[in-house]
């Protein structure tokens, strides 16, 4: 069987390692969100790549909900000693190994998706991981902050800033020129099923789905997704801040509203088993429903067989 | 008192620990080698700059001989697992800090005089420490190695092949179109005294030296030098491998002759005393002999009074 993920961060990554359980034999390939990728200090980092490569190498931090696991950070505490304002994107020590292979690979001319291929291979990782794209597009907000209109890189919005500011607009800058990376529009094209990882529908699949091609490609194969959104409320992140920007409600319905002609099936918690025929009538989706909360590797692998058995 | 020293890495810390502790009330303001810079995985580190900032800031590593002191690698540790060849340049996490700010800083707008004044104060410097020129110089080595000709980094060269290459040339690239960085000619133009710390000569103090207008300006005041070579030997470093490809004799009489025409005061090691009627003969200048080793603050400042008590 032959598997696509879009994916972005954490969620995406809880519910790969379910998935690989779920589906041990499958040629599972995961496109990637990199709108969210920055240079941080001339160091090129990419953050939902990094998410997806560590939870599938196992090497991700459950407790802290980011980076690295048995992490220090003292080149990040050392910097805070030079200007405590200049050190907010916090870089772990061994996150900060990431980093530098990247940036020094992609400077001698190695292409994004090789990095990503020879990280996940440093990680042991079986799956195929590829960035969405190999060209620059970035998230970037429209914000009203302290009465000022600003233009700001989404992590400068979601880690700098907290998420604190009043949104204006979302914006996939570079997306319209950009080119899907090597190898993504083949494997969708070849996918036996499509999965969206319960990520945010707006600034992590969106971004994904916004590269020319992605879209359609998608929509000619069988989909399912997983709700990013139970009981109203994202498990992680901010997507209850930014859905109502792009015109989507807040709710398991919102979240596969934002696939409007793709969703084969769309998978949703216990707590919103409520909003199934909302679903099934809005979306035109098969609805599953199941416990989504993936505390564990367990919980993940059952989300993932609910998801592939609710195309069939 | 004004002092002006021209400083290269080690040999520059720590006389220069000793020439604070000889002259508290003197105005030092340290022109600093930027010839060996590079950018390492997207990194701008400058490894005289740093080198002199820790060791006047009592951050330095003596045992080691180089970078921080209570260094830990983990960043770099864990980047050898990626490529073992990726890390050749051993960056200490603590160390990654002031590359990560410079880089940020650099990339901001900030010159690089400018940032090392910041990092500077960072480690409670007083002294002024300033980079030779804010313009790109890179000292390369031509060398042959198994048999072919290479064109190198002089860090290529020394770190990452150990000095193991025979060298047939060695070149300030960018010099003769760089400008001394802001205040360096006018520092040196209101200089009591110009100290040469005793570093390498053909790739330390060379480069500050090529920079137009530096050796001029220098010619004009009153110049002492201590030199780095002790019984035919360098105290540190492979100034025995580059000096000869210079044409000058690896001694303390080879290392007065790298400063034709500025010297007034030459100071040499008892190991040298011997020496001391050729370097009065052939470079012309007053001769001080003492112990130069500089194993610890109490000789250095020894040292460094010596220096100054030379020119009067």
């Amino acid at each position: 069987m032959k598997v696509v993920a879009l994916a972005g961060g954490v969620g995406a990554g809880k519910f790969l390692r379910g998935l690989v359980r779920a589906a041990p034999d499958a040629d599972l390939i995961a496109v990637v969100n990199t709108g969210d990728d920055m240079d941080v200090h001339g160091l090129r980092v990419c953050p939902d790549l990094d998410s997806v490569t560590y939870w599938l190498g196992d090497a991700f931090d459950r407790e802290r909900g980011w980076g690295r696991r048995d992490e220090t950070f003292r080149a990040t505490e050392e910097l805070r000693t030079f200007d405590p304002d200049a050190a907010w994107f916090g870089l772990g020590d061994l996150d900060l190994a990431t980093h530098l292979f990247r940036t020094r690979s992609l400077s001698g001319g190695m292409s994004l998706s090789d990095v990503t291929a020879r990280i996940a291979r440093r990680f042991g990782i079986d799956a195929t991981i590829v960035p969405m794209t190999e060209d620059r597009v970035e998230t970037r907000l429209d914000v009203v902050a302290e009465g000022r209109e600003m233009d700001l890189h989404f992590q400068e919005y979601w880690i700098r800033r907290g998420a604190r500011d009043d949104v204006k607009g979302i914006r996939s800058e570079g997306a319209e020129r950009a080119s899907p990376a090597p190898g993504v529009l083949d494997a969708i094209g070849a996918a036996d099923v499509v999965v969206i990882c319960p990520s945010n529908p707006v600034v992590s699949i969106g971004p994904i789905l916004s590269v020319p091609g992605v879209r359609a490609a998608v929509a000619e194969r069988p989909v399912v997704g997983v709700s990013p959104i139970v009981g109203g409320r994202p498990l992680a992140g901010m997507a209850d801040r930014l859905m109502p920007v792009v015109g989507l409600e807040v709710s398991a319905v919102g979240a596969a509203r934002a696939y409007d002609g793709l969703l084969d099936a769309w998978v949703i918690d216990e707590e919103d088993a409520g909003l199934r025929a909302r679903v099934r009538d809005e979306v035109g989706a098969q609805v599953a429903v199941t416990d989504t909360v993936m505390r564990d590797d367990e919980v993940a692998e059952h989300v993932a067989r609910t998801a592939l058995a609710a195309l069939t």
